[in-house]
């Protein structure tokens, strides 16, 4: 068995591994437009190994069911009609056995594919979807994490909570001095699009936090008025305050005199020690501005992050999410994968506690919108 | 065994029959607000005699779930807080066991209460009870169909429609003469009280057809341009038109150069022969306009409804529902029953095929907004 | 000059006498859908009778603009297209004192067709025409009210108020014996054609009050928390309450320890002693259910009204606006008039202090939605 | 008579000569939440004046209108509750003739002010008085446009068109050598705190266009499908054209077989020679693309905008609007002006048709939505 094929079993394997304490009813519901029914992500899934390997290049692959490709495909309108984001939600069929039949079906196509001498195009693609896949396991937890937590029942994913065992940071900053800096991926392994290609910055001095902001910290400016207080925020920001009546990060209870969060284990105190966690960029921003700092830009980030560890938290950037120079889309759907979505959006640098194992990289790019708060997102501060 | 626990047993196994055929992910989901999923359905009915009957009237009662109150509850306002109606689809817990031990927790509760010798409050308690729970069963089919009807793979829920073997009416007039009749329940048994107090009108002369109008004679008004005629619609009904693009009712499908519909034994070419259905009082008000009648006022299908036979459309009047004179409505929860949705919704007459067996009288009168039209709702006309 | 020439020459003036207190800028803005501009009443009701009197039936007549159809249509689908109702309020083209040659122009030819003999349609039409600009004269009192009421400058729009000489009245129960009454228009003036067929209905005995509730009894419900208390709403109007956090009837403002409305002389104290004024059907239906009571039908109304005063408010009853036994609407665009509303509104019998002299009588009948309250509209208890 | 007081003369002189043309009901309207009325940039930029100023500053200076800090407050929230924007065209009072008393009210306190010896914060005070009124003139000519173009009359604003005399320009490629440049302001003039700091940055080699786009290739674009095909746009760019269905620059109007675009001197064919107006940041990209090149940056644009000619069209570049190294607001509600909205929006740079002569420099940034387009904005290509 091939590396890529052992690659390819352990990274299938793993996404129903998060899928397994699941109740049946859970892989079904859709709360909001961002969050996928479990049972879509794992159709979405191996649509796209069915999609962009088997069909192109398995000789003889017969399709599971034609109508999956409009019911798993999710933006790529190269591909053809799609469900309607906001009405996943509403499919009780195909149901959950019936997707993990679709499962096994690509698995064994795609071991047979993988069987076989390999030219680069299926090798590339193969790792891209091993890659697409790994993305949507983080999705599985933040989805699974916000269909289980606005429920007023507030039920348990796991006994242990991803981000249970977090230790302390020490605080302190990092000088990075002025000059010339190269940013973006150019080594062997994979990397997605959107980090290439690398180039040169000029950045100016500044100091970067080796630890993250903690709850504790949080609570302060929450204690201060922040979230009544025009000052700190951006125009965009105070509307979105306002207009959905934010008080709290997300997942955060009053209950008496002191702040729960809900966690895949439960509801539970929040620890002042440990690191905050689903604040939106305005949020973020918003602490950073109280605190007369500011977020780094991803530049600073990258050219720093080999002195402070990092990968419990995505982190907000005070970066847009832009082409870098000499960016090119791929041809046909494949291109849509990240050129598309270059605007509108705000750079998260890092790695999150859900994040799969070397998943991620210092290069990596993730990206949301500013009001955006399921993942498990953090700030680092910057002045 | 008293006839009361006879009847008990029957209805509530009943509401369980009607969901067997569904797989566990078809209890979830609720594709828009009307909709409810099924489970909720299983949950709210048993809620009911929980909260009714069980807590106030037997002792020593334990409650099953305190949270059930909450997320049961449906529009009893008096009874405290409730889970936004729209939001009843995204809850994936309690699961679809949990419900159906919560009614296995609720029944022996209640044939316990039953066995006793029973006084008139908890007998009539009972008897709105298994009401109530037989309006759930009409619409568990209703939302069922709604549910399978919507979803782009079209399943089956069972072998044989529930309209499948309707057999063709006799058209023709019946006069109704001039004068004073009697509207309104005043028998023995069991009725709501929208139907009291029994009471004196006086109509015009005026005929009313035997037969319900067939998909055949709606076809026609189709093919005259009748959805792109605004003559025929009342104002508010061509803007509904417009919004929603209405082409056709509910669930048809042009294929080809055949009208096609789904039906909960499947997507079938429409029978001309057949009784029209699921269109909104706007749809029926159109095609009577375009007929150059009208719809009967609920008075004169009172009047007329033991001269032709009725229970397989849901009739739309041309009556509001507003109160009949004396109209009183019950004291607390229980009185938020009917009278408070007597403003912005058309009276329906009669039944349909999804009524429970003995459910609807003459004197029944069914009420929705003008724009619904997932019941199995037809027209009968008037002039 | 004949006395139709007369009524059309006082009725066109009282309309610009309506409008002469009004800066320019009055005449443009459009705060809601439902308040139109001004200057859109004065060009509405001169393309009224440009319309449907001068160019079917003014030989040689030379349209002022052919671009006023499309501008100055309101509902008449019949004619064309027209500006979308929301947008009346954009447009500062034509300016208004365009619109008041628009409607010299529209005059002289009008007196030209009424100085010739008239056949039975034109001057039917003409007749339609004049009762269609007394509708618009009330609507101008209470678009302008609308418009300046809302201001946060609360401008006046003259010395006295309509409302301001009203003397209280006499608080007494008439009984209205059981038994067939007759309703409906059957003499030779002019009316609706929502008004007929005369027809005989049953009523039931009831009781109906002489006066109109006042300011002082409302206050009593409001102090009692009637707006805080689901119990007295309807389902809707509940909704409605706490979707549009209404607190007080319309025009209502709590200034220190005491309640003002704004009137058309200003913001002034709630005078206890005169009737109340500009709420809602929901409004009027929750205040009879605290009291224990009710609000009259329009058929009990019209069967007492001659023994009670009236014409001061608007009176909100507990019918729903439907067809009259034999209704038939008029073939053409006029035949859009009154028919096509009758779905989801509510009738009101009487008339206003705005309504125009010798517009209104016993059978006139007067439509709104169940939320709207920027009329002159109050309340008559029955029971 | 000081330079100042002679600018501030002018300056404010020149806002109510743009204003001259209208007729008063022009003054009022506010089709589209973006667009203000005439008389509120007429109101807002005199309230500039006397809260910043004259208050502040002017000994014994007597508040024109206390309700005026409620009215023409934009979006300091520093400085008190303000109504909200969608509102200003619902507010016929004050009238336009009240709002220019206002205007000379201010005007003389200004005079006198200036009239003495000057301090540096009064001083920089006025320069930025007058430059945010110079934004103003700009977004009267961008708001009247937009009203006067989307009455169905299409009223000519002036005889000649502010973009008519505009000359063709020559295509050509300019190269930026690779390496490291400046940009941001560092002069002694007045410059925004966006501006600041200048500071370094490294760019790639790349090429920019001497000219602008023309309406001709942008038709090119349109006649090959442009806005048909998603494979050009961005994701959210792909929604914006289906929700909205664009299918031309704002203003263009086909006409027979011809393209024609409303210009403040009326409607005209657009000349395929003349350089693209109004088109949002979308259009600009999906161009971009379709071409197979890019918007530059506006650090590009910064360092070869001394070789081109530039000034008629605000011009996008694919830079989101964020802060530059360095950057810091000033304290209080001046501080509003510009870093509350560094996200969620792109950088524009250049200068347009419509903007005030003297306003703009190179190193100067506008900023506006993606979706924006009743600027005079253009496209300039970069590879």
């Amino acid at each position: 068995m091939t590396a890529l094929t052992i690659r390819y079993k352990a990274t299938r394997e793993r996404t129903e591994e998060i899928c397994r304490p699941l109740e049946t009813e859970d892989y079904v519901v859709q709360p909001v437009a961002d969050v996928s029914p479990p049972k879509w992500h794992l159709g979405h899934t191996a649509w796209f190994f069915e999609t962009f390997l088997l069909k192109p290049h398995l000789p003889g692959y017969r399709e599971f069911n034609a109508d999956y490709n409009f019911l798993f495909n999710s933006y790529y309108e190269t591909v053809g009609a799609r469900v309607i984001r906001t009405d996943r939600g509403n499919l009780s069929r195909p149901g959950v056995k019936e997707i993990y039949r679709y499962r096994r079906h690509v698995d064994e196509a795609m071991l047979r594919l993988l069987s076989a001498p390999l030219n680069e195009t299926v090798a590339g693609l193969t790792v891209l979807g091993l890659n697409h896949e790994e993305q949507h396991q983080e999705l599985l937890y933040t989805d699974i994490k916000y269909i289980l937590g606005h429920n007023p029942l507030f039920p348990r994913y796991a006994e242990t909570a991803l981000a249970g065992q977090e230790v302390p940071e020490e605080n302190g900053w990092l000088n990075i001095p002025e000059g010339i800096y190269e940013i973006g991926y150019d080594g062997d392994g994979f990397c997605f699009d959107n980090e290439m290609n690398r180039h040169k910055v000029y950045l100016q001095p500044c100091k970067i936090n080796t630890a993250l902001v903690t709850n504790g910290s949080y609570m302060e400016f929450m204690e201060d008025g922040g979230y009544k207080d025009f000052r700190f925020w951006h125009s965009d920001g105070w509307d979105w305050v306002k207009k959905n009546q934010i008080q709290a990060p997300l997942y955060w209870h009053r209950i008496g005199d002191r702040w729960h969060h809900y966690t895949l284990g439960g509801l539970t105190p929040a620890d002042p020690e440990k690191p905050l966690c689903h604040i939106s960029y305005y949020e973020a921003a918003a602490y950073a501005s109280w605190k007369g700092m500011r977020l780094p830009t991803e530049a600073e980030w990258e050219a720093a992050a080999d002195r402070f560890s990092w990968g419990r938290r995505w982190e907000w950037t005070e970066s847009a999410y832009l082409p870098y120079p000499g960016f090119k889309k791929a041809a046909g759907a494949i291109g849509e994968y990240n050129g598309k979505f270059m605007v509108n959006q705000m750079v998260l640098r890092g790695a999150s506690c859900a994040t799969s194992p070397g998943h991620s990289r210092i290069t990596y790019r993730n990206f949301f919108q500013a009001y955006s708060r399921w993942q498990f997102t953090g700030i680092r501060l910057a002045q």
